[in-house]
């Protein structure tokens, strides 16, 4: 049990939440849904029956060491690994490795992003504990699991999972024939008509020894790279070596980096309600609606108005009427109207302000 | 020159403009149009090459005394008479006519509305002239005039004045035949169609004797109660007696109290570009439009919008998608998303809150 780890990402900055979420207090950070815990909250308590408190570690931006700390008080600072600037997964996730393998050669890994959205939390521990199980078996050393989500619907936000038809050895668990990229409509219903496509989540699981030798066989600069200061992790050293090798590492996701080319790549294909909440769309379906259809937080009178998401920071008050299938978020003097089926846009509307 | 008054009513607390106007900012101190001034600004200078300064009279509520001589410096601080209450404008016009009573018995006097637009000021300014010069004949001693706005459109929201259909005797003032209230929009029509109606303006001239006997004639109750301390006003017990007997007056409009019964009734059919921007709606109208018809002040980009009032409080940024004739105004921590057609149910909404 203390060779498992969690490494939690949380470096996101996201401007799709705009402006709930903006540059200085980003999406895993937020309680977007009114729960009472922000996303990276509950990540945590999420994997907490699974890894000890001690055993996580945490990769974000420097300039949110303190808000990390403030949101998950359980961990010593030395938890949270600051990034210098974004370089997407695979860098992020290698040092993590690097530093709990100063510690812990032999640690089994599951790697989250910070900000999803997980309803069914006792059949997610299950799904996790089921994972780490299987790549904890010497013959799975080198297996590079992926997190499955069972489609509902034909949704074209996410990157799909083809995993193989051949019955599995463990009764849960697949190879995975291919990785997708998010498809289009007319693809999308394909995948779910096909029955063997799944939702990439994100969601990883694997042996430290098995990661690295991939690694090494796909990505081998940035090994090199690390390799460097291998001896450095875990010492006053680290930061200044980090900050001074971090710039040179590919900007490469772990799927396009390792993933794409692992030949021992499986997949559990699992239904714990999960979302990305990646869009005012995806939270507009998770949150709680009025009876016209309508997902409120914060002191607002809606009249005429349905299918629409209000969101209003507390302090001010709001009267939103004759909106249909829209979203009106007020947060950090900036204000969002706009439709939800357009929200895609808001990226651009933002760089003109 | 010296004989000439003018009283600003400068008491409304209007919610109509909410969120800009709340009770603790109302409509005459705001600068809607982005002219650069507010309106009671703009009033005080549309009527200085009138009246002159030391001449003005402005009554509002006592909570609004300070900002009232921080937008008119020019005025001395007694100028500035503070009702206790709001009772309508048959009190409110009272208490200034014998203010006046009490420094110059022979006055004229025009009387006006804090917060109306008037884009040919000095075409007003010939037509106040005009009026004043009519009223203060000695054969128009008794004359009450009210200024009337040409019609331009069957317009809803405002009362109408019947002018008498004969030739008058100035060749541009008549006789009053009805006031007629807000009529609905098949009346106003055959208004407009009929020719002799005008827009009620809310601008009134009349000598200070001839006012004073109507109000004997149609209001003896309450000029009972200002006789009881006919020798208090400029006194340092004024405000005391006003305090006392205010309440006691009867909440009444000068249209209803006075020129309902009034039987020397005059009016001045005027052109000169007005309206008493009661409503976001005629905000709208006279607001400088971009190229898709919106009408925005402050830090705002609009998106496939049109004909849509933005108004965004200085220090926060906004962006606006997908709305055509709406309303989105941003002020004091409060926030209002309608349709402009629907604004006439902004009280009840706020009500909600």
């Amino acid at each position: 049990m203390n060779n498992r780890y969690c490494i939690i990402m949380a470096g996101g900055i996201g401007s799709r939440f705009w402006p709930l979420s903006k540059n200085n207090y980003p999406k895993q950070f937020l309680d977007i849904l009114g729960t009472g815990k922000s996303f990276i909250r509950s990540t945590f308590e999420r994997f907490l029956p699974v890894v000890p408190a001690e055993n996580f570690l945490v990769v974000t931006n420097a300039a949110y060491k303190q808000l990390v700390l403030e949101h998950l008080p359980e961990l010593h600072p030395e938890q949270v690994l600051c990034e210098p600037m974004r370089r997407n997964t695979a860098p992020c996730i290698a040092y993590a490795n690097y530093r709990i393998l100063s510690v812990c050669p032999e640690a089994s890994i599951v790697v989250t992003p910070a900000d999803h959205l997980v309803t069914n939390e006792g059949e997610f521990q299950r799904v996790i504990r089921t994972g780490m199980e299987f790549v904890e078996q010497p013959s799975h050393r080198n297996a590079l699991l992926t997190i499955g989500i069972k489609p509902s619907r034909p949704e074209t936000g996410y990157g799909y999972i083809r995993r193989h038809v051949a019955e599995d050895t463990t009764g849960e668990i697949f190879e995975v024939e291919a990785f997708k990229e998010k498809p289009d409509l007319a693809t999308a219903k394909a995948y779910l008509a096909d029955g063997n496509y799944l939702w990439n989540s994100g969601i990883f699981i694997w042996s430290l020894p098995g990661i690295q030798n991939a690694y090494r066989q796909y990505l081998p600069d940035m090994v090199n790279l690390f390799e460097k200061g291998r001896y450095l992790f875990n010492t006053p050293e680290e930061q200044d070596f980090i900050n001074g090798m971090f710039p040179q590492c590919e900007n490469i996701s772990i799927d396009y980096g390792v993933m794409e080319h692992s030949q021992e790549r499986y997949t559990i294909p699992a239904d714990f309600g999960w979302s990305d909440i990646g869009t005012w769309g995806s939270l507009y379906e998770h949150a709680r609606h009025d009876d016209c259809q309508n997902a409120v937080s914060g002191h607002a009178v809606l009249e005429g108005t349905h299918r629409t998401v209000v969101n209003i920071e507390e302090g001010y008050e709001a009267v939103v009427q004759g909106l249909d299938h829209y979203l009106v978020a007020l947060r950090d003097r900036s204000l969002l109207v706009c439709r939800l089926d357009d929200e895609q846009n808001i990226k651009h509307w933002i760089e003109r302000l």
